[in-house]
Parts: structure tokens; sequence; C-alpha cells
């Protein structure tokens, strides 16, 4: 049995990454693709963990050789999905979860039609603006382009499967494992399990 | 906003009834579709909380007055939903647990086509088998009817929505809820959250 590609997405500012932090406390179930970014490193970031960063040059090689599933550029940055980690850990029966932007989502979808679409939204936009301000790592400048940026992104969330709303941090983590359980209990997914109790 | 029927199927013996008791404790944002039954009442059971109970004549009343939503006949004795209560309880935007035989379940997807499977499977035959022979209250001929039935059931199993399997009780109250905290997060089932948020 393979295993299932789980895309979540969301707008800057949305907890996404946080969230799914703890998810992995709480279901160890699936492996995590690290996208591959041509942006520079946050403070706190990992290279190889947060995203595998690379210069520029890098990540135009690694598209001209097809080594990226899907790949956009965003605020001037490439953000990209490596391509044969995610392939490997899905034919070893694991379920990858792909953290991307809404495009790259809707090109997974077309690569993967089996997979999950995810959308973390903030409780408001207010609320968005105010998350975005406490960080205190960006400039106004840079605030108002991702409040501009979310607010396009917003309008792909209807093309997701799911939508979940990160207002209280523990229930969004609850929320996102609900998901990803109730898609392993998929009949369609379950024909092989299904067979097993048949002929028992 | 309406609510969601959720239809739960299961062979008799894969416990159902357990499970449903159990995931009312854990989760109270739904109604209890009672279903009506001509079927004589079993020991422990309680008129208008297990089935409504009638008499054969009653419930041939009903199915004429167009009062149940769906209805059919197992192992001589009719089974069905009454029409009016389910109604209302979706219209006040409540989801509504339909205890329904694979048949019925069938027939309300036909009627509610947004409405969602669960077909809760036991972890093989042979335990089935020995969960009914550990009830005490069947016959050897009622336990080999229940098994043949059982077989017949599984083979609706894959147009059902969702597939639980009861090995672990906890497990399996987990599971379903998982499916329904799921469903609601359905994009398609959020168009007003999301049109509050994009606005907000």
């Amino acid at each position: 049995m393979t295993g299932i590609p789980i895309v979540v997405s969301a707008p800057s500012g949305c907890g996404k990454d946080t969230i799914l932090e703890q998810l992995f406390k709480i279901n160890d179930n699936f492996a995590y693709s690290v996208s591959a970014t041509s942006r520079a490193m946050r403070e706190g970031e990992v290279n190889g963990v947060s995203y595998h960063f690379t210069t520029r040059e890098e990540f135009e090689g690694m598209i001209k050789n097809a080594e990226v599933l899907e790949y956009t550029e965003y605020c001037g940055n490439y953000y990209g999905t490596p391509k044969k980690a995610v392939e490997d850990m899905l034919s070893q029966g694991k379920d990858v979860i792909l953290k991307i932007e809404v495009e790259g989502a809707m090109n997974i979808k077309r690569i993967f039609p089996e997979c999950v679409l995810v959308f973390i939204l903030p409780p408001s936009m207010p609320e968005l603006e105010r998350r975005l301000r406490k960080r205190g790592t960006e400039t106004e400048e840079t605030i108002a382009s991702r409040l501009a940026q979310a607010r396009v992104e917003l309008t792909y969330a209807d093309k997701f499967d799911y939508l979940v709303v990160n207002g209280d941090l523990h229930k969004a983590v609850d929320d996102l494992n609900s998901v990803i359980l109730a898609e392993k209990m998929k009949a369609k997914r379950c024909t092989e399990l299904l067979n097993e109790i048949k002929n028992s």
C-alpha cells in the first residue's frame, strides 16, 4: 500500500509550522517532506529541517534537472518540493506531509490526484495582522505585502479539500490530525483491508 | 447552515450501539435519529431510546403515510427512519446520526447526497462469530443467520464513504469521531465560514 500525500497550505502568519510541529508529537505515522527554498534563513530555522536552503542558482539547477515536483516563486524567492524524497516515502507506505504554497498545492493535486489538500485559515484577517505584527521580525512593508498575499491565497481556499481554522492551537492540531485519520479510513483507500476481513 | 446526516451501518455483533453510546459521551454536537422497528424489544433496550418499537401493523401504516425516510425488512422485521424528526434536526443545524441497515443507507444517500456513510467492520469474521456467541442471547440458528447476513452486508461496505474497524472499542469511537470532525471541515461544507473570514 502506498502512502497518502497530504498538502498543507496557509497564508504566512497562520501558524502552519507550529501546528505541524505539534502534530508530529501526537502522531508520528507520517513522514515530512522538507521543501527547498532560495529565501534567506530566519532566526530559529534549521537547514534540512525547516527547509533545504539553497541559492537561487542551485534552485534553478534543480528545476532544470526536474528534481522538484512543483515550485513557485513567492515574494521574490523560490519554494519547491524535492521529488525523489517524496516518491520514496510514498512507496514505503508513509503518508507524506507537504508544506507548500497554494499554487504548488494545485500542481501537486494534478500529479497525485489521491492527495489531500488542507488549507489553514486564520480566525479573522485582523487577527492575522496582529499575529504578523507580533512576530516582530517583519517591516511594515513586509506585513502589508503578506496581508495582501494572504487575501490572494484565500481565494484558493475553496479549491482545497479541508479547511482548518487556527484559532486555538491545540484544537487546530487535533483538527488536522482528525482529517488525516479520517482520510486513512476512506473506503476507497481500504480495499486491501476490506478484502482481508471478507476472506478471514 | 443545515446539519449533516451521518449514516452508521454495521453487521449485527460489530458493536455499533456501544460505539455510538461512547461517542455521545465525548461529542454531544449531534442529534440521534431513533429508528422505528417492528422487532421484539431485547433485554436492556428502552422504547424511544434504542428504537421506537411498533407492531407490524403500525409500521405498515407509517410506510403507507410516507412517514419513514427509508425502511427495510430484515430477519422478518421492519426497520425504518422516521422522516419528520430527521428533517427537523437537520434544519436546526444539527448533525444527525442515523443507525440503519446497508440497503437503508443506500436509500438515504439518494435522499441526502451530502450525507456521510460509515460502515463499521469487525476485525475478522471469526472474531464476529465469537462476539455473537458471547452475547448468549442467540440460538445457533440465529448466529448462523446473522453471520450469513454479515457476509451479504460486507458486500456493500465499498459503497460507503468510510470504514471503521471495531477491534479496540476506544479506538473505534475515536475513529468515528475523527470522521465526523473531518467531514465538518470539508471545504464544500464551510463556504459561510470562509466568506466570514475573507470579509473580516
